[in-house]
């Protein structure tokens, strides 16, 4: 039997849906961010930071998924920035079809950047493109150092990784080498930026929202 | 059509190897608990601390499993306790399978006390059982007090919460309310006990040991 090469790939579902989110957030000018980590790392209290430091320069919205409950979104509206939240009932992370139909609800000709909160899960949530620009990976120094190489995949596939809650390292309260995970992380991902930060007192958060800001300058 | 009740359940192949394991330990005379909480909330320090403190009282086995490294399995027989790593090489939960085979390279008829330790993922380890007497979770007082609620399926499911590095709660380092999870866990799961504990300074673990040593009574 003869194969002929169509030259075209075929796409998942998923892909197909990661493909016209990312057609329509760049016609409507959105940057957007899919934000992984392990359940507790604090995605949601970064997030509310990065808007109320943000208000004034760069009109940002937010997509939450979760298993359960509408909390997550409800911190963000108490920003006054538009959330979505969906609510896999179950399901370990969002897909792009999920994110296309939240993408219909929010205000997108009046933001520059969205993120997308995925669904607590170190693991699953980085094989599923939702149509972003890039993910971002949140480690809390309370989980230990030894994540990048114990669940390499969404290091490997990060534009960033954020270590937060670094004010637990003062007094020595976690175990936490940070130049261990700077140096494995980028073994595994040479172009990954680093922002180690608390999104509790603040400190970092600057070089966070510098990096942020030259996105939108990009885009 | 004329629908014929066979009388009998078909089980997925998950489930035939549960049923296997299950089988196989309760004729060793093994008590099996399935640890299951996000990454880095502490399991493998807890069943570390746990193997050295009840030396002499109890002869404990570990399935240690991860998506990458053997760190964990290495950390566990540096108490001298056999331990069989399981790499999953991505894959977000074991299987029934995969601890079936672990089983066979453990010393079975040398122990009463077999934990499994799932891959670091609050959702997804929930839905598969190993052969285990019980599910016990995780939940580090850094990842927040939201978390029965938004993750609610191991909740339901557990025996044991063990509300593990109590210490950060010292001098408010951590945002954290005890009594809401006991209330959120209790209400997804009456029965479920609850252990607030610190494996870094030992607080709280005796009741931990207590319930455990009353397990092997038990059986």
């Amino acid at each position: 039997m003869t194969k002929v090469n169509v030259g075209r790939k075929i796409l998942s579902a998923n892909e197909t849906y990661a493909l016209k989110n990312s057609e329509l957030l760049t016609q409507q000018g959105n940057r957007c961010f899919n934000m992984i980590s392990s359940p507790g790392s604090g995605k949601t209290t970064l997030l509310v930071r990065t808007i109320s430091d943000l208000a004034g320069a760069l009109k940002i919205g937010v997509i939450e998924g979760d298993i359960q409950t509408d909390i997550d979104a409800q911190r963000i509206r108490a920003t006054n920035a538009p959330a979505i939240q969906i609510i896999t009932e179950g399901a370990c992370h969002l897909s792009a079809a999920q994110v296309h139909q939240a993408l219909q609800k929010l205000p997108l000709n009046t933001l520059n950047l969205l993120f997308i909160e995925n669904v607590g899960n170190l693991v699953c949530p980085s094989s599923f493109e939702l149509g972003e620009d890039g993910k971002i990976v949140v480690l809390s120094v309370a989980e230990g150092d030894d994540k990048p190489v114990k669940y390499p995949a969404i290091f490997a596939k990060s534009k960033v990784l954020l270590v937060n809650k670094i004010d637990l390292l003062a007094g020595a309260m976690v175990d936490f080498n940070i130049e261990r995970v700077k140096a494995d992380a980028r073994r595994l991902n040479k172009d990954i930026e680093i922002f180690p930060v608390s999104a509790r007192t603040g400190e970092g958060m600057q070089a966070w929202y510098d990096w942020l800001k030259g996105q939108i300058a990009k885009s």
